[in-house]
C-alpha cells in the first residue's frame, strides 16, 4: 500500500480552534504500526479538551486531537507480528509506561505517569497524535484486527464498547439474571444495555430524557424504558422489585440527577457503576449509600484487553453499532461535525470523521 | 388444591433396591412447603447411592431418592409468603445448617454439618426425602417459581444449570471474547456450551466420544465439535490459538482422559472448572500445571442463588433445556426408567420420573 | 449457673428516655443461648437511635437497646452445641432471615427482611432485644467464644473490630506495602490503623482534630498523625508518595470534611473505604473520582464471620483494645454513662454498661 | 563509582558444566541499570537448568545463570530517575513482553512471549543474563530500593518472598483467623509460615521432614510443628480442627506426598496454594477435591509488585530472612556453592555467591 508522504491533520491551535495542516506522514518505529485512519469518531471528551485543554495534552499547535478510531496498517515497525499491512484494526486510546505501580499490574489506562511521553506513556488524541488525521501511529498493543463483518465507523466505537466492558468487568462481570439500570441514553448508555442484556441480565432499564434516543435503547433491547421527564424512576423500579431496588445501576448521564438516581435504585448490597464522567462535585445521600452496603465503582477509558473482547462480540453479532452511527463527514469539515455533535443536529449520536475521503 | 392422606413414594430398601410405598403425605412446617412433584429427573449422583449409599444418606427403609425435580405448590407453612398455593416451582437442592463457617458466609452447598438434619441441614434426595415421590417438602430457600414457558421436565434441571452456572461464578463469571473447551457431552457439558456461549465465550469447543450428543451440543450452539476418538483435541485447539491453549476448559466428563485433557489445553494463567466429579485418585501434570500458573476450580452443588439466575435465563430464552429431555417415566417403572438412564437406552440424555402420571 | 426469674433492663420509653425496669428473665427456644451481660458499650449508634427511632426498631416501651456487649452463657437452648453453659463469649449484632436474596450468598448484614422478627431477621440492640440488660438472648450463629486473657469490657468492642475488618475484606484484605490514610480518630479509626498495620501496610497515617485521642493512636501504632487543625493531611501525603495518593483511605469521621478528604488523597486506582456513616447527603468531587478509577466501599455492621477472625487477631495480641475502655457504669447509671460517651467527658472512647455490677 | 570494562561471570558451558569467564562489562540502555552483585542466592531451580536446559534457556557458552540477587545501581540508561547510582536494591526475576494478554492485564511472569527477547521479555538468570556474575542489567521495571537495614544476603532473597506473597494474593489475600497448614520446610515454607502468621493466621502448622529446618521453622514463629515422620499430620489438624480442616494448605514441599497431603488437610471450600513446582505427573484425589469444593492454586515466579510488598514487610520487621542464609561463597567457588545447596552440607538453607569478593 503506497504511503503519501504528506498527509492532512486537523491541529488544535487555540481553544475551539482546530484547523487543518499538511505535515509528513510518520513512520513507526519499533513494536509501532502506521495506520491510516478509516473513521475516527469524535466524544465528548474532544469537546471538553479542543475547549480548555487537559492534564498531559500537547500546547496549542502541536496537538491532534480524535482517540476513537479504525483504519488499515500500512506499515508495520521493528518486531511487530501482530498484525500486518493491510489487516483492517480497531484500536484502543491508553498505552501506560509499563514501570508505574498501576501499569505493572495490568491497571495501564491509569498510568501514574500520564503524559509522561519520554517514560513510554502514549494516549493517542489526548496526550499524543490522534486520529483526527490521515494516518497515526500506535504501538502494538493498542492495535486490535477486527473482522470483515464490521465497518470502519463501526470499529471507531470500539474503545466506547470496551470502555462499558471494563466497566462490567470492575463492577464484577457476573450479572445472570439481575436487575440492572441504565441511566443515561449517549452512546455509552446505549452499548451498557446491549451488555447488560447480552450477559444475561434478568431486566434491563434505559431511563433518559431524549425521546428519539430512549427508542433507539428500545429497539436495542432495553426491557423497559423510562422517559424521566413523565415518568418516576425510582418509583418503577421499586415496584418492580418489591421494593428492594436493581442490583447493579449504570450512571453513563454524567448529570447530577443521573448520579443520585443511581445511589436510590441500588439495592443493598448493590453496585453503582460510573461510566459517565461528572463534572465536578456532586452530592449524593451517603448515609443510604453506607447503610445499603453499597460501592461505587468508576472506569477510566477501556482498559484489561477489553477492546479485544468487545470486538469478539462484534464478530458474533451479539452487539450492535450500527444505529449509534448516524452521521460522517470528510476531515475539512470536522467543525461542522463538532457542531453537529454538540447540538446533536438531526438527531446525531455518533457523529464520525472519514480523514480520507 | 387438594391433598390427598396418603401418597406413594420411591423407598432405597438396599443396594440398588428402589420399592414404591405408599405412605402419609407430609405436611410443612414454618417456612416450608409442599410440593406436588411433576418432574424428577435422574442424575448420576443417583445410580450411585443407590448402589452404595452416600455420607448423611437415611438408612435403607427410610430414604426416598430424587433431587432434581419440579412441581406445583400445594400447601405453605408458616411465615411463607414468597410463593403461593398453585405456583409452579423448580428447586434446588442444598439448604445448609446456617450456622457452621461456611454456611454463615453463603456457602451453604458445602455445610459443615452436612447430613445432621437436627441443626438444620437438608438436602433433598441426598440426606432428606427426595422427589422420586408424588409429593415432598421443601424449605423456603430452596424453592423458586418458574415462568409458564417452562415445562416441568425442562424445570427438573433447574438444579444442572444452577450447577454449571455456580461453576463459571466460582471461576470468576466474566469470559467475553474468551476462548472456552468443554470436555464431555453429557447433561452438564451440553448445559455449560450453552452458558459460555450465552455470557459471551469467542469460541466454544465441545469434546466428547458420543456421536449422537456431539451433534446435539453442536445444535445447541458449539462452534467447534471435537469427536476424541478420531481427532486430537490438542492439536486443534493448540493450532487455533496459536500454540497458547484456551482460557478456560471445563471437565465434565469424570473421566482420567478428561482431567488430564482439561490441563494440557488450558493456557498459562488459564483456569481449569471442574463440573464432572471423578472416581478417585487421578494423576494430571501438576508440573505444568504450576509453571502454567493454573486454577483448578471445583463446585459442589448449585451454590449462590444461582437456580434463581438459571431460571432467568430459561425465561428469556438464552438456555434451551428441551433437547436434554429425552424421555419420561411413570413412577412405577422407576427402575426401568433407571436402567434406561445407566445404558443410555434409544440415546438418552436426561431421564424423568412424573410421579403423578 | 442459677438464672434469676426477673431482671432488669434498660427501656427507651420516647425519645432520649431510657427507664430500667424489672422484667421476667427470657428463656432461649431451639439454636439460642442466654447470655448474662458482663458488659455493653456504648455506640453513637445508640445515641442516634435513642433520640430518633430506626427503622424495623421496636415500639416505645418494648424496645431494649445496647448492641455491643459480651458475657456468660448461663442456658443453651435445644440443639446447641457450640458452646456450653459457662462459656465466655462475645457477640456480634446482625442475625440475617437466611432466605433473602442476599442472607442466601452469605450477606446477612444487609438482609433485604430488615426487622421482619417473623421471618427470621433480628439485630439485637437495633431490632429485638439488646444488651443494656441484665440478661440477653442470642441466636447461636451471633455467639463467639473468647480467651480468659481478652476482659469482657474488651469483648464488647469485638463487634467494633468486626465492623472494620468487614471492611477491609470488603476492599479486598490484601494490603500488604500499601500507603493507608486513616480520617477519624474515634473508636473504629483506631482500630482500623491498627488492622492497618498488623496486616502489613507500609505507612498508615492517621488524621483527625482531638489531640488526646490522636496521641492514643500514635501509642497503637499509626506511623504518623495528622493534626488535621494545624496540618494539611493532602500535602503531606502527596509529598510522602511523590503525588500519587494512598492506596487505601479509610474514612471512619462520619463529616463532611472527612469524606471530601478520602477522595482527595486516594490514588489512581486507589480505594475509599466508609467506615463512618455520615449523616445525609455531602457533594465530593465525582470528577476527580471517575478519573482516577476509584472505588468507594461501605460497609453495614460486621459481616462474614469477622467477629470470629477479629477474636483471633485479640487471642494473638495482635490487637489492643484496652485503650479504647476509658469508663464503665453501672445500668442504673445508664443516662449519665450516655452524656459520658456524647459529650466525651474526662476523654471518653468508649463507655461500657456493667448491667451485672 | 567506577566500572571496570571487564566483568567475571559463571557461564553454563554443558550440562553441569560452570565456567568462570572474563568478559565485557555490559551497558545500559534506555529503561536500565547496570547493578554491582553484591549477592546472588542458589535456587533449586538453578541446579536444575544447570542440568538440563528449561525453555527460553540461551545455547550452552552464552547463559550467566543466577535469579535471586541484589547489588548496588552504578549506572542508569536513559530515562531512569526511579532510583540513582548508589541506590541498594533487590530486583524481581520476571519482565515480561508488555503486548501478550497476559502481559496486559499485568501477569508478566507467565509472559506468552517467554524467552522471546526480541519481543522484549526477559527472565535474568532463566532466559538472559543472571546474577552469577559481577555485574548485570536489569529493566527499571525490576528494580527495588532496599532499606540499610536489610543486607544483600537478605536482599537476594527477596525474590523467594514475593513469590510467596503473590501465592498469598492469588489464593485471596485474606487469611485473618485462619487455619494454615504449610507443607514443607525449605526456604518457600519457611517464609510462608511468617506470612501466615504476619498477615494474622489463627494457628499455623509446619510440616516436614528435617528436625533442623523444623526447628528455624519454629523459631520464626509456627505454632505447631509436625515432623512428618513419627506423627500424622491429617489426625492432627482433623483432631484441632473438630474433623474440618485447614482453611488453607500451602504446598511448599514439591513432593508427591506434599501434595496428596495438601488436598486431605484442606477443609470444605478450602484453598490448596502450590508453591512448590513438583517433577511431573502426581495423582491425588479428585473426588475428594470436587466434593469438597476446593480450588488449587498455583504461582509462578513473584507477580504482581509483590517483591515491592515483600521489602516493605522487611523494611518493618515483619518478616525475618535472617535464619534462611547459612552459607556463602565467592564466585570462583560456586561449585562448592552448588554443592553445598545439593547436598544440604552444614544444615545449609540458602547458598549464595558474593561475585564481588
Amino acid at each position: 500500500m503506497e504511503i503519501p508522504n504528506t498527509m492532512l491533520a486537523a491541529f488544535l491551535a487555540g481553544p475551539e480552534q482546530l484547523i487543518i495542516k499538511k505535515i509528513r506522514t510518520p513512520k513507526p518505529g519499533p513494536e509501532e504500526v502506521l495506520i491510516r485512519v478509516e473513521a475516527c469518531a469524535i466524544c465528548s471528551s474532544d469537546i471538553s479538551l479542543i475547549k480548555k485543554p487537559w492534564p498531559g495534552q500537547p500546547p496549542y499547535g502541536y496537538f491532534i486531537p480524535g482517540h476513537e478510531y479504525s483504519g488499515i496498517v500500512v506499515s508495520c515497525g521493528e518486531t511487530v507480528d501482530e498484525v500486518k499491512v493491510g489487516d483492517r484494526v480497531a484500536v484502543e486510546v491508553h498505552y501506560g509506561c509499563g514501570r508505574c505501580d498501576n501499569c505493572r499490574v495490568g491497571n495501564y489506562t491509569a498510568c501514574l505517569n500520564w503524559g509522561n511521553k519520554k517514560k513510554g506513556h502514549r494516549a493517542n488524541g489526548l496526550t499524543t497524535a490522534g486520529g483526527f488525521s490521515q494516518y497515526v501511529i500506535n504501538h502494538i498493543s493498542t492495535v486490535y484486527k477486527i473482522p470483515d463483518s464490521l465497518s470502519f465507523e463501526e470499529a471507531s466505537l470500539v474503545t466506547n464498547l470496551g470502555c462499558v466492558l471494563y466497566g462490567f468487568e470492575t463492577a464484577g462481570g457476573y450479572i445472570v439474571g439481575d436487575y440492572v439500570a441504565i441511566i443515561g441514553e449517549g452512546p455509552l448508555g446505549l452499548i451498557a444495555l446491549q451488555v447488560a442484556k447480552t450477559l444475561g441480565a434478568e431486566k434491563v432499564y434505559l431511563i433518559g430524557i431524549d425521546p428519539h434516543r430512549l427508542n433507539v435503547g428500545k429497539e436495542l433491547g432495553a426491557d423497559r424504558i423510562i422517559y424521566a421527564k413523565d415518568e418516576n424512576p425510582l418509583e418503577i423500579i421499586k415496584r418492580d422489585t418489591k421494593g428492594v431496588g436493581v442490583d447493579l445501576s449504570i450512571e453513563a448521564s454524567g448529570s447530577i440527577d443521573g448520579l443520585r438516581m443511581s445511589e436510590k435504585i441500588s439495592k443493598w448490597m448493590g453496585k453503582i457503576l460510573l461510566l459517565g464522567i461528572p463534572e465536578g462535585s456532586i452530592d449524593i445521600n451517603f448515609h443510604d449509600l453506607a447503610r445499603g452496603n453499597k460501592t461505587i465503582f468508576t472506569v477510566r477509558g477501556e482498559g484489561w484487553r477489553n477492546c479485544k473482547r468487545g470486538i469478539s462480540l462484534l464478530r458474533n453479532k451479539r452487539i450492535n453499532l450500527k444505529p449509534l452511527v448516524t452521521h460522517m463527514f470528510p476531515l475539512n469539515k470536522i467543525n461542522e461535525a463538532l457542531k453537529t455533535h454538540i447540538e446533536k443536529i438531526d438527531e446525531a449520536i455518533k457523529v464520525i470523521i472519514k480523514p480520507n475521503y
